[in-house]
């Protein structure tokens, strides 16, 4: 039973349906193809806009990387949670993209940044100082590396707080699905019309192979010559991108990406009641489809030795993840090794 | 018709029956999977030896830049040939990823570096001279960027050139399969044994979906975990690297590479013989699957209009590429609409 | 009377004296001259070792920017205290010259870092994992940020635990010669001996016009060739690097530095001395030639008034700074201007 | 005789003078400093005009490379002579600050770039073709790295041309002075009014210490902010500015800059004459300080032998620098050395 992330899982099958059916004929290389066509009408239809432009990677590294890189500037800086996956999962890529920009950590309880902390941050910067890295960009990433979860009020008000400080807001969605499934507000609510410049939107923890999407709302949009630049610049403008797009296009259609989440969701929930029954500690709520429990010693060895498969987290907690493909089945496990009568 | 580029052809239909059978059950993620333990033997047979180590990454420009800034530091620099595929076709992927190094670019004829310029080139270099960037790395092409090929002989000699100057040599074989199809020539000859250290081995044009191995050969291998820290930091270490692995298995098994790159260097000899059947001019021997023809004006607009298409190329003659997906049909179809009665 | 910094005040006259013997003749540039010559001589017999390399530069952000690239890779990171000049006062320099490499923050008391606290962020380091950023320099600053002074044990203990984890120990020496002058412990015994392996001692606050000596030592001065290359590349190599040399020739010669650190250091006590003569509370102990007074709000006019020149510092305090021109005369005007009659 | 380059000479006496009046009291640091304000001053007078910024630093290679960061981005390229000083002699800083931009080499004759070489390559430019590196800066030097002279004429061509393909004009003008003193048409001819957007004016090889401006003129003044944000950034922007400014200030006043520059075309001319009056046959036009000479075997021998020092260029010549140095006495006795009687 494998709770170790949503990226163990395999492909969900209509996703290697879309791409057999891709795979015949010739296409235009380099994103000129005509799935591409139809991931941006799918795209202006769930964010309720045509205001937009997007480009397709394979990791979600290299999606915020290039997504920072382009609001960013060397002699910049990026304000993120101290425990953000860009600050602490990905060898140092933005700054490498950046050429040299700065992250600066922000704290926060849950993995959220509060808007007094923003505030304060924000509060002493002078521009026009040279000696100092001012921000450039906030990012925010949703759902939190903590599992929880922004609603849409927070948004707003942690945008508008750096919309006034002629911040960028990126925000990091590598599990932006569950974080829509798990508060009933609609994409467009969680991104743009909160203020989110530039949203990394991830469908491979949700059930693509290998796909995310940067989208770039309103006036971002006139980063988009230069982030095609640089994704060439950085290897990720594949020649064949019609593979990149027949998985988005399978994932966005018809809202799978967003029942996929949903389920992942529900899985996630039940796997919490399992701890919560027991009046196990929970390190932080269950928004989305990660449970983090304050696992007891010998709870550790019950479990693995039951086969289930999970991490040891920053800060003392253990992390369950599940995704599309966690079942039934695999709960009902998890409960006869959790539960089990064991010696005194 | 569609002769403007390998890049635009589906995959082959196997790679997809891999990815299918790929996508089932929980998978170790960034490369810990059984597939890519697979790879590594079916590499270790072709290449006949154990004292390799590979990386798998989605695009041609990512395995060159990768590979070279493993062994050019940002104060180095890259000799290659003038109109190379990294100087002119990656958007400085290579300056990007070596963070700062610069490309010295050599004159040739018919896309290949002769020893003499080579070692014209290295005379001067004074590597305590702090002024001037000295070269670390002599990056080839094979096939080179005019449809050339180099012998196991010529690699030799520019390698042995290239040690006694204390250079990496890195070969670009976006289309390697092509180069050792077309000559007989074992793969280990085309490559370790005559002297490369670092091959960017290229399956996209050859029928892969996207998928590029990145071979470091016997002491470069000092550099793999370098390698995979930098694919880490660049965004080119998917998640679910299952599936780049699962491209390459379908491949490399039973020499399915080798006979998909054998046809397109057939299809591209009768092609080629459409032209010098009735004394058309070559620009450059066609060693593999790409055509280089000087074609007349009127020629161009009678092609265009029977619906073949074909790229302009620098130096004035013009571009016909064949894949594994080219037919006899394609062949019959070009050779009705260049042969037609054209009105005098 | 300036106690903004020590960098608002001219130059020693002996070391416009230097300038002037040095400015006759023709000299080779780029560091090959005579003066520098007898510069190493000077270093070897202050640092009690022949076992050094070293380059000079004019200003301390490009020495610790260049000490630092030479030894963090782009991949890499560099412990310090978390308001460090290099992260809070250098515009990112390090990052720029590094490639890309990242700063880690650690907290600590009095600008200090404990062993305890680099203990502890030692102990989860995996270099092998790809994802996080590993520490590859330690980076500590003597006198600190807050003007305290590491005593020799402070820094070999620091320095041990280091080189346990394959660290390289940096030393920030922007005001070494204040730390040198204010314990007693030769140059020697502060740097090299306590494990130091480069040093960027500056000469700037001391009395120079802008020079600033990187130093390695032992097994550091194997990146030599690399640093002068990264100066070089950096635009600091200037053609005419006698004048560089004679600053450092004209303070380091009879001990003219350490003795002009010693008469700013007495200042600043005496400085402290006004204060804490009528029970002012100090936010750090005065090891150095700077006070950190926690001023009341009206004081701060009256000495505004009184034509007193200082900062605000962050953390609440302000900062009076004495240098090599501090007489006993701004002394005695600080004492007029802060003890005078004041309305109730 | 030290013909071997300019900056082997020293400073001249007004600079140390100028310095020595510098160094008295306190001064703001980082370039608030009172001299700065006078330099900008001078400036505007100099180039008949207040539309300008300026910032100075200690070497050429800074000078340039910092201007070329603000207008060349890392995905984009600088356009110059293939033997430009930037491109041979700078270990690539202009790849460095502007992280990772490209130089496109063009051919020329005596140094210098044609219009309609130029012109040739601006031809196929597509900006919105990702996968090329357009141009984005073009680069000049005058006097051109052979000694030799674009005059206001050919300046304004080459500027037009450049404008007409969106191009940033950078003149590295190392050499300005001479380039200036040696035609007669003032700085500001030399300049904006031809078309250049920014200039790094060399004072180094005129007589300073090390002080080299960079002048924003017109629109280009946009980039003044960032301009002292990079140079902070690399180390460019020392506390004691003052001390730049000094040096700047000494050579611009009263035309000083231009008297020594003159003083060393004028000796340069001469030392031409030794050659042309036994029709000795010269690489290049001498229309500066540096004279280019196709020595015999045999005479290199002489010359060297009587204390000549000069240095063998690319191209088969040898090189001889005049400066302010420079005296009557030392091109008598390079007459002596050249033309005594040789054995036959």
């Amino acid at each position: 039973m494998n709770f170790g992330s949503d990226t163990t899982a395999p492909a969900h099958p209509a996703v290697l349906e879309a791409l057999a059916r891709a795979n015949s004929g010739y296409q235009p290389s380099y994103g000129d193809d005509d799935i591409m066509a139809r991931v941006r009408i799918l795209l202006e239809r769930i964010f309720e806009t045509t205001d937009l432009d997007f480009w397709l990677v394979a990791s979600g590294t290299a999606a915020n990387a290039l997504a920072l890189s382009c609001f960013c500037p060397p002699t910049g800086s990026i304000l993120c949670y101290r425990e953000a996956h860009i600050e602490v999962d990905e060898r140092g890529a933005p700054e490498f993209f950046t050429g040299g920009g700065k992250l600066q950590l922000l704290p926060g309880a849950g993995g959220k940044i509060s808007v007094e902390v923003l505030a304060n941050c924000l509060l002493d910067i002078d521009p026009g100082f040279v000696h100092q890295t001012p921000p450039s960009v906030l990012s925010l990433t949703n759902l939190t590396e903590c599992g929880t979860r922004y609603g849409a009020g927070d948004l707003q008000a942690l945008c508008l707080k750096a919309r006034q400080a002629a911040l960028t807001v990126h925000l990091d969605g590598a599990r932006f699905g569950n974080a829509v499934a798990g508060g009933g507000t609609p994409p467009a609510s969680m991104s743009w019309k909160a203020g989110v410049d530039v949203l990394t939107l991830g469908l491979t923890k949700t059930g693509a192979m290998g796909c995310e999407i940067i989208l770039l709302f309103g006036k971002a949009r006139a980063k988009f010559q230069e982030l095609r630049v640089r994704a060439k610049r950085s290897g990720h403008m594949p020649a064949k991108m019609r593979y990149l797009a027949a998985q988005a296009e399978a994932l966005l259609q018809d809202g799978l990406w967003l029942d996929l989440a949903a389920h992942a969701n529900a899985m996630a929930r039940k796997l919490a009641a399992e701890f919560t029954s027991v009046r196990y500690p929970l390190a932080y709520p269950v928004d989305g489809n990660e449970v983090f429990a304050k696992l007891a010693e010998r709870d550790i060895g019950f479990l693995r030795q039951g086969g289930m498969q999970f991490y040891k987290w920053p800060g003392g907690s253990y992390r369950f993840v599940c995704s599309w493909a966690t079942t039934e089945a695999d709960i009902a496990a998890f409960r006869v090794a959790f539960h089990q009568p064991k010696p005194a």
